[in-house]
Formats: structure tokens, sequence, C-alpha cells
């Protein structure tokens, strides 16, 4: 009997072996992400540019490539309590169902009322808003998961939020709309004719449902010609990546303290917020040379902004308000076909995440939708939790890697990030139920029609 | 400091503190609950008569009376690893927010798909129906919580799962019906066509939009004719109170461990399984002598069995096919008001309840569902979990109870038990947020001329 046959189905940390810092992975890097551009001069932005859309705070932690440890705030960490620390599952039943000898691990991060990891960064940033003074601040949200966690969070800490919600999700969604009203936020569908980019989008594309690029356009207007009000985003952002990194060293600890070394560990990436978060502690032992691990991100093959994207200077959001980061980008104004159900659809990947898949740190690999609900069926009747189509794609490579260790007669350690729970996906779930759902698959042609108008640096 | 100053926030006991035995307050109680009564021939049921209706193993476990233990069988406690123990929470933000010098704890049982506690019975009733070789089982839903639960644990054993899904909430969550068609169970709106009893009921109230007691009747229909079928119930019964114990078991051995004991603890109730699983092995030490508590069951004023019905035999269902239970009740035909949200809708309570409660053991209270709400939305904004409308029944009661203990100066301790979330249940909330929400209360009127239709019986 191996050590792994005697840890308990769930491992709670106790309060008191929860994370006191998050971790900044870009510390530990040789080769750091390029700098921030502003788009105006073509040189990285300075803290003062940042601050008009960002909280003083997070302009600090956004621009630090160097120091490793953050201190987490005291507010910040007892509204952790509420949520955190998170389970990290033993996925006993799913190894069984599967036949594999692989060990599968998962760190659930959706049994918070947000339903998934996004309330880790909500917390911080609304906590860093607060202090600043601020009355309010702005978001997009997606799949709805980063709009109801800033709205739980600004209730907590009494500060105003607006929303924009990417316009397809708010009619596929009217229940997290009422979540997020139910916390007081103000909810308003994206493009709308509220916003001057907003009645742009419209104009120009009649009828269109929306994308995270258009609704952070929108969002990030608002910010800046609204007295008292900042900007903050659920992913992408290295801030962000650094919020997140709760989730990889709360796993870690737990791992560490069973002496169980993950062999692959996987995420599913969108912006990049949860991987990042996910992987950062144990990237940090590959960095510095202290152990090997296999990562890999799993992405929509309807958004593949890593296994087909270009690796290069582009704007973070479609209106081109925001700066310019060097990142895997399908086009600043890629928009996912309508029949792609569910988050990851942002045109871009965090550019810490980028870089590092660049030097070939990382993997990458996509996946198609009907093969990812087949996975969450598949985990729900046997793991009892119903998976958020986001964190289904993960799900999928882990069970595609635990087959092959049966195939190959390999005892590995696979690790994956759930992020969270699919309450509000079930029109999505529906379609697979009713055998309506399909793929859809870019072809080159549209891609090269995206790259075509990625703005021309150095 | 007192001790309990240093009570975290959230205490997980560890798998191996789970509880081991079930705990049937039955065998405690002097005065035991009136028998079930065939209605045929006005005498007790036979176990034979009950094992066309439920399983073997279940109709033990619903006539024993004596019995105080049942161990727990090893797959049963198997699948409950996967989602407990469940945690028992200090509301440390919601006390500060009152600003009460009481202590709140609360124990969350929403934290697994079904969204309830409900899931602690539907495994241990597909456990039995499995292990006696039958191929499914039926039942009905209201608020759609037990049909999710019961629909889970059928995956997980193979069993085949025919659900009557109380019209209205077929049709105000849509999203329900697709859970538990993603764990494979067939789900049907009630009355339907599909049953005599159905085609009955709509012939008589054409458009009516269904009660837990027209759907109860269509499903025990289905399982009696029906080979290899046999009928389980969610709430109401011995059985399922028995599964509950699970609940105020692992509370108490939590509370006990921080030298913690509760002077009020409260409950919302329907059928009466959460509140009866939550106060068993306090009540228990009450019964015994050994130690006393207050004990409080919550129910709408729309739907109020206990502080407004009759202690009489009465029929399990509208449609008058299952055996006759002396408890607290509306009548059998009883409705509640169409504005009525959620569940608690049942017209009776459970047998051992109600006569606990004409011991004058416990006390009841019925609330109106805007300030329910209002509670539900207190609750949210403070202790971040969105709570299903049902539980917020307790939450109304825990505040109140706690704001009593701030005008009176009293440092008393709160115990309620938190059956679930509120995910599913946006429509209701929508109509709080618009504030459209209205309250309904019966006439005296109307319960007399429900109470005329009790059966003659002794």
């Amino acid at each position: 009997m191996s050590k792994q046959d005697e840890v308990p189905y769930k491992i709670y940390l106790a309060e008191h072996e929860a994370p006191t810092a998050w971790y900044n992975m870009r510390a530990d890097m040789k080769q750091k992400p390029a700098p921030i551009l502003n788009p105006g001069t073509g040189k990285p932005v300075t803290p003062e540019e940042l601050g008009h859309v960002f909280c003083d705070e997070l302009v600090k932690q956004e621009l630090d490539n160097d120091t490793a440890w953050f201190p987490i705030p005291d507010e910040i960490r007892k509204f952790y309590r509420m949520f955190r620390p998170s389970p990290l599952v033993r996925a006993y039943f799913l190894e069984k169902a599967l036949g594999t000898p692989a060990k599968i691990y998962y760190k659930f991060e959706g049994s918070n009322t947000s339903g998934s990891h996004k309330l880790n960064s909500a917390v911080a940033q609304a906590y860093y808003a607060k202090a600043q003074g601020l009355k309010g601040v702005t978001t997009e949200t997606g799949a709805g998961q980063w709009g109801t966690a800033l709205s739980m969070a600004c209730a907590f800490f009494g500060l105003d939020c607006r929303v924009y919600m990417v316009k397809c999700s708010y009619e596929q969604k009217p229940f997290r709309r009422e979540v997020m009203r139910t916390y007081g936020a103000s909810v308003t569908p994206s493009p709308s004719m509220e916003t001057e980019i907003g009645r742009k989008i419209n104009a120009e594309h009649p009828g269109t449902t929306g994308s995270l690029g258009c609704a952070i356009s929108e969002a990030v207007e608002k910010a800046v010609t609204t007295e008292g009000y900042r900007y903050v985003l659920g992913s992408v952002l290295a801030q962000v990546l650094l919020h997140q990194s709760i989730i990889g060293l709360e796993a870690k600890t737990a791992m560490d303290k069973y002496g169980v070394k993950p062999d692959v560990i996987i995420g599913c990436a969108g912006g990049g917020s949860n991987l990042g978060g996910l992987i950062s502690p144990f990237m940090g032992e590959k960095l510095r040379g202290e152990k090997d691990y296999r990562f890999i991100a799993v992405e929509p093959a309807s958004c593949p902004s890593l296994t087909r994207g270009r690796y290069a200077y582009d704007f973070c959001d479609t209106g081109r308000v925001c700066p310019l980061q060097k990142m895997y980008t399908l086009g600043h104004d890629f928009i996912p076909s309508a029949n792609h159900a569910g988050g990851l659809r942002y045109h871009g990947m965090s550019a810490s995440l980028s870089e590092l898949y660049a030097q070939g740190l990382m993997e990458a690999r996509a996946v198609e939708q009907t093969s990812v609900f087949a996975a969450a069926q598949q985990f729900a009747r046997t793991e009892g939790i119903l998976p958020a189509p986001e964190s289904s794609h993960a799900i999928r490579a882990a069970i595609d890697e635990a087959l092959r260790c049966k195939a190959e007669g390999k005892e590995e350690t696979i690790l994956f990030g759930l992020t969270g729970t699919g309450y509000f996906d079930m029109v999505a779930y529906q379609k697979f139920n009713d055998h309506e759902m399909s793929d859809y698959v870019p072809t080159d042609a549209e891609l090269e029609a995206s790259f075509a108008k990625l703005p021309k640096i150095g």
C-alpha cells in the first residue's frame, strides 16, 4: 500500500495553515514578461498612466516583476475565511471509474457563492479600492462568475459595483444577473448604448452578442470618465495571477502534508488566472531548478489563443482603449463562434503565462466542447460535483492523461484545477443532454484575417 | 475572552470523526408517535403492506421505535465522504452586522450539487434499493432539491430514477430539470397524464400548478404498478429523519469539540427532515433528561401546519393512496397560494416532530415570505452564502432571536440549520429584488374547509 492510499477524500487545511502571503511567479522568471506599452507613445506605461484606470496598490502589484512575496492584508484574510481554505479532493471515484493507476487530485474552488475561484482576486481588488477611498468600481463579466464575485466583495466592503455583462451571457444567464443584483450590483448587457465605445460597436456589428473584449472597453471607459471610480479585471493581469496564487499555495501545502508530488498539473485557460494561480508555487520550483513538473494549459478549440494564436503585442480590449500587452493573441477583435458555451472566450492570454509557454516551460492543448461536456457529465456522475463548462476543459485533459497512464501502465499523480460549478450553465447542459451541441473551430483564414489587425510594434 | 472567541470560522470534522451510526430519536421518546394506519382496515400497517411501496430495509427503519442506533453501511459512508462532514460555521460577520452579544452558528448542508441536506437520505434510500436488487425508484420533488439528490444517488448506484416534479417548480426551475437529466433521471411535471391519479387531479382542478401531495400520489402509483420499482420520499417519514440525524450528530460533535452548548436550535420545517435531523441528538439529551435546549420549528405563514394545523390522522398524499399518519396537518388537499415561493409546501409534518410539538418539547413559529427574503439578502451580503428560500426561514428566526438577545443583553448561543443554496431560486429572488413579492396567509375559513375533509378515525 503506497502512502497515497491513506490520503482522505478531501483535505481541508486548518485556518492557521492558510497562506499569509501571495507568491509572484515573475520574481523567479529569468526572462520577464515583456513590459506593458502605452499605445499612444509606444513606450512602457508609467504607474501614473495606469493609475487612471487601476487602484494605486494594484498598479504596484501589476508592475512589480521582482518582489516574490506580497503579504495578504488582514481584512482580506478575514474574508478568505468565509470560503477558504478550499478543499483538495482525491478523485477516488473517478480513478475507479477510469480503471487508471494514476492518482488524481483536484483543487475545488467552486464552493462559494460566486461559483468559482474569481472571488480570490475580487476580494483583494475591492479591498484596495475601498482602502484608497473610492466610491465604486466597474468591470466586465462573461460567464458571470467574475461579476458575481465582485458584487459579493463590493457588498462586503460597501462599494458601488457596475458590471458590463457580455450580452450572450446576459441573455443565457438571467439568474446570474439576479445573483449580482441580490448583492447590490448594477448589471448592463454589453455592448450597451451607455458608452461611446458601446454605441460604436453596436453600430459596426448590429445584433452582436458581445465579447469580453467589448465589455472591457465599456467598463474601462465608464471608470475613467466617472469621478471616484476605477476599473477592475478578473483575469489576464499579473495582479490577478498574484492573488490567485492562493490556489496553488494551498494545494501545495496540502499535498506536501501528505508527501505527495504531482507529476502533471492541469488547468483550463481563458485569460489564465486560474491556471496561473494553480501552477504558481510549482512553477516557482521549476524556475529555480528545484523540481520538475509538466504543466498543461487547456483551452477551447473555438478560442485557441495559445495553440493557434500569435505571440505579439496586442490591445487587451476590442475598443483599443487599454494598453498593449505582449501575449498569445487571436487578435483584439476576435469573437468566438456563437455556438461556444460558457467562458474562456478572451482573445488573449496572460503575459506571464504567454512568456512561460514561449520558453517551453508549459504545454497547451485545445479541446472541443462536445468532448468537454462528455467529460463534465462523467465527472458529475462519479464525483458528484456538477462542473462549470470552463472547469470541464481541465477535467477533459485530466481524464485523457489518466487514460494515457492506464495505457502506459504508469502510476503518475495528476493535479487539476476544478475552478467552479455549472449551476448557471444549464442552458448549455440542456443542449448537450438533447444532443444538440456542436463544435466550431475557426479556420486558418479567419485567424489570418484577425492577425492582420494586430498593431505594428517594434 | 470567552472560549467561543477561539472558534474558527468553519469547523470541518476529519473523516475519521464522522458519525458511524444514525440516531433514532423515537427510541428515547416515552410517548411514541402514533402508528401509521392502513386506511382500508383502520389498523396499523404491517411490514408486508408497506413493503409494496418501500424497500424492505427502509420499512424496518420506518417501523422501529425502539432501536436507538443504526450503523451506517460502508457504501453509504463512502458516498458521504464526497460531501460530508459538512462545515459548522460560526457566523462572525452576521453577529457583527447585527451588533448582537449572541453567538450564532449554522450547519451548512448546501455545498453539494443537490444544493441541500436531501442527499443524506437519498444516498441511503438508493443504496437499500440497489441492495434489494431493484431496477429503479420513483419519487416526487417540489423545489427540486430532493429530485436532484436522488438522481445523483441513483447515478452513483446505477438505478433508474423517475421524478414527478410539482408543475409550478418544473416551470419556474427548468434548470433543476436539466441537472436531474444530467444525472440520468427522467423528470415529469405533476400532475401528469401518465397516472390515473394525475389524470383525475387534472380533470378536477384544470390548470392546477400541482402540490407535493399530488406528486406523491403519482410517484406511489407508478412504483406499485411497475415491476422492480419502489417509491422513495425525501421528507416526513421517520426513516428520513433517521438518515438526517447525521446533520445533528456532526453539529454536536463539532460543538462538543470546542466545548460549546447551544441554547436555541432552529430549523426550517416543511415535512420536517432537516429540522428532525438537526435536533435529533440534542432532543435525545432533552428526552433523557440530561440537558435542556429550546427548539424552534420555522414554517411559512402560507403553509402553517404546526402553528395552525390540526393534530389528527390524515392521508400523506392528496390522492389518498398512501397510509394515514397522525400529524399536524392542514388537510391532505391543502395547496399553498401560488404566490408562495420555494419549498416547505407540504400539507403535514413528520409524525415524530408532531408528537414532540404536541408534548410541548418544541416551539413553532410562522414567518411571511417577504421578511424571509429580507433575511436571505442580509445573510447573503454578510456571510457570503446565497441561501435557499427554505433555509432562509431559519435565518429569519435566527436573526430575530439574535436581536432579542441584543435587546435583553443576553449572550446566548444559537444554532441553526442552513439547509441549502438558492442558485435555482432566482425567479423568486428577482421578484424580491424588483419589490414585486407579496405575502399570502390562508384565512381561517379556508383552513376550516380543508379540515372538514380530514378522515374520521377512532
